[in-house]
């Protein structure tokens, strides 16, 4: 059971927004167990409607398309679909009536402009839209079926998920599909794949098997399809426990949807432990990370970003002399400012950073990327040194994520 | 000039990743005068990426093709191009020595696998990737010209801007375009567009305006077609001018690549100035957009993210009586806050938010998106109150904004 999907607008062709329709109807066609074939981002012109439509029917059971049927004159996929399917456009009573209620709740006065949103090809069944005006159309050419639906997204995703994912279970023989993503840091891609090789190799065809890579997160994911679904479930659950014994519970911290600061707020808040985090060269991103968390002002009691030297020795009480004998990027500073914090925050564990960010700062000695991160525990303080890069933006995130997963282990 | 572009990857047909790459892609070939015919996305799947090079070549002038030419299994792209143009994989000497010092900077050993980076087709060209390990790669057919680009966004972009845009440049006669963005903060855009309706109805056909905004963002783009380019520079800079006159310099806060936090930071670096700190609601993001800025650390001293109201008293000198009276999202509070840092940290300047950022916390009188921000100059203290909205992300994102613009009007 194949798929394309098409999005349609010049402002996708001119770079002005970024498609984010067909990366949520893929994932919810795909968690049904239908794959997609081709993503497809055409202007509002009649004719690459058509030809592009011409394509995907030929090679897939099953075309969604977006956009394009607004109040505008721009909007021209209602016009190309009634001459695609050498049908005309007349006005559908029940959307003219939803339209009406609309406006009425909304108090502005009905224009010629939004009547017509009520017009659809007479051979369409209509699918309602309850979150805006311009109804969602489905058309039937032999085996296939063919869906228009609005492109706001808002209004696009709750006609997906309350009308086409039951009609598309009506209308097909769905295959099951389930998927698991493995959460990691602290493991480049190259090296996850050597470490990965044999076992790779050892997947049965019917496992898929990705590497899916982010600034200093690298997300792993395992899908399976068939048709027996609990047994699926069970061969999932076996292949994700063994890879995480390869690579490690260290570098794994979570699956699917987790975030790594959000999995560290659940450990703080199952054991009722506060935080505290002194900054340099994460800059605040630690803090900003945990706090993007919501209820996370139950463990989290703040944090200070040193930046200047002073407010390293005289808010977090860092030892001038070890900044001038050892450098502010060194294991005795970052140490202290893990101890500090914690003691002057009141809290069960800390974190500190201390590093060169770049681009500018580096020396032989202590280049670019080089960056102390420390955890304060209740009992002891664990200390360790990476070299990252040279790239700051990059640099920030990924000190900021090994910290927190340096935390997390500590935790454990 | 029309192109084509080809997004690779099955992480985007499952809908795991939004495709972004192309938005970028599109919107710089379009500001340099070329026009996209079509965006596709397909797997990675090796007669998929041959039968969708046949049909964009066959339509378009240019083919950039992003994705599938990492390091590991599932990247085909560069097997798939080498038999497409009939060449084999050779390594790329220059490449390697490349990889070789990324890796040694890093510390890790080099594997197979990554020394297979450097293998590209023999008869393409190679632009250097100076962000990551794989090359960048361009094949000539006839008078078209492929251009196959690593998948990660921050190596992608850099080598768009550096190499493929002077090459597209020599390579093609482009018909001449530029570009004016002004970057606006505190105004909706559809109050902006009300705003601008009868100004952007003067504009003459060879002028384009359009809306792009973000989280707390508005860009407004200005381009302009034609053939003498002082005269276009000339009419563009004019049309700026009248478009900053209508929307207010408090709004405008920078032009092009400008960001907030870069604007405010020359700013204090120009006169000698200094910044602290004290964030709540917006959980230490201020500190993070300003220490994004490289070279910050000469004007920015340090932060405090006073998450608990003990952190407050305690630490920023708020008083206890006011938290009490007041609560921490009140007027008092904030301006505290505000004193409290400039005076601890010894700056000239100061900023501090307390807000409730959501989704829970809100009462009748204090609802979810409420938030005060205060500004401490060495001569006062400016504080105001917002309301920002219901979705936590948006709502820091628009506080630290609101506060940045807020400091940039009062160093002006």
């Amino acid at each position: 059971m194949k798929a394309d999907i098409i999005t349609i607008g010049d402002e996708i062709l001119i770079g002005q927004v970024v498609d984010t329709n067909s990366a949520f109807i893929a994932e919810e066609l795909n968690s049904n167990g239908i794959q997609i074939r081709k993503i497809h981002s055409i202007p509002d012109l009649a004719g690459d409607i058509t030809s592009t439509l011409d394509e995907s029917i030929q090679s897939s059971d099953l075309v969604i398309l977006t956009g394009g049927i607004g109040p505008t004159n721009d909007d021209i996929t209602k016009k190309a679909l009634a001459s695609y399917f050498d049908s005309k456009l007349v006005v559908h009573e029940k959307s003219l009536e939803h339209i009406k209620k609309r406006f009425s709740g909304m108090k502005i006065e009905l224009s010629d402009r939004n009547i017509k949103q009520a017009e659809v090809p007479e051979i369409c069944e209509v699918l309602p839209n309850r979150n805006g005006s311009a109804p969602a159309m489905v058309f039937r050419k032999e085996d296939k079926i063919i869906i228009s639906l609005p492109g706001v997204p808002f209004e696009m995703k709750t006609i997906v998920q309350e009308e086409v994912i039951p009609l598309l279970n009506k209308a097909f023989q769905l295959p099951v599909r389930i998927q698991k993503t493995v959460l990691t840091v602290g493991i480049p891609e190259s090296t996850m794949a050597d470490r990965l090789k044999s076992w790779e190799e050892s997947l049965s065809s019917n496992l898929n098997f990705a590497y899916l890579p982010s600034p200093g997160l690298l997300r792993l994911r395992l899908s399976i399809s068939g048709e027996d679904k609990k047994r699926m479930h069970k061969r999932l659950d076996d292949k994700t426990t063994e890879l995480v014994q390869i690579i490690g519970e260290k570098h794994v911290f979570g699956f699917d949807k987790d975030t790594l600061a959000g999995v560290v707020g659940r450990l703080l808040n199952e054991k009722s432990l506060t935080l505290s985090v002194a900054e340099s060269c994460t800059g605040g991103n630690i803090a900003h990370l945990v706090t993007s968390v919501p209820g996370s002002s139950v463990y989290f009691k703040g944090s200070v970003t040193a930046y200047a030297n002073e407010i390293k020795t005289q808010i977090i009480g860092v030892k001038e002399t070890d900044i001038n004998s050892f450098g502010a990027v060194s294991e005795p500073v970052v140490q202290q400012m893990a101890s500090g914090i914690k003691k002057i925050f009141k809290t069960d564990y800390s974190i500190a950073t201390s590093g060169i960010a770049g681009p500018d700062g580096g020396t032989p000695e202590k280049p670019v990327g080089i960056t102390w991160i420390a955890i304060g525990t209740p009992d002891k303080l664990i200390s360790r040194k990476y070299l990252l890069g040279d790239h700051r933006e990059r640099n920030i995130t990924k000190a900021s994520l090994i910290a927190l997963n340096m935390l997390r282990n500590s935790l454990l």
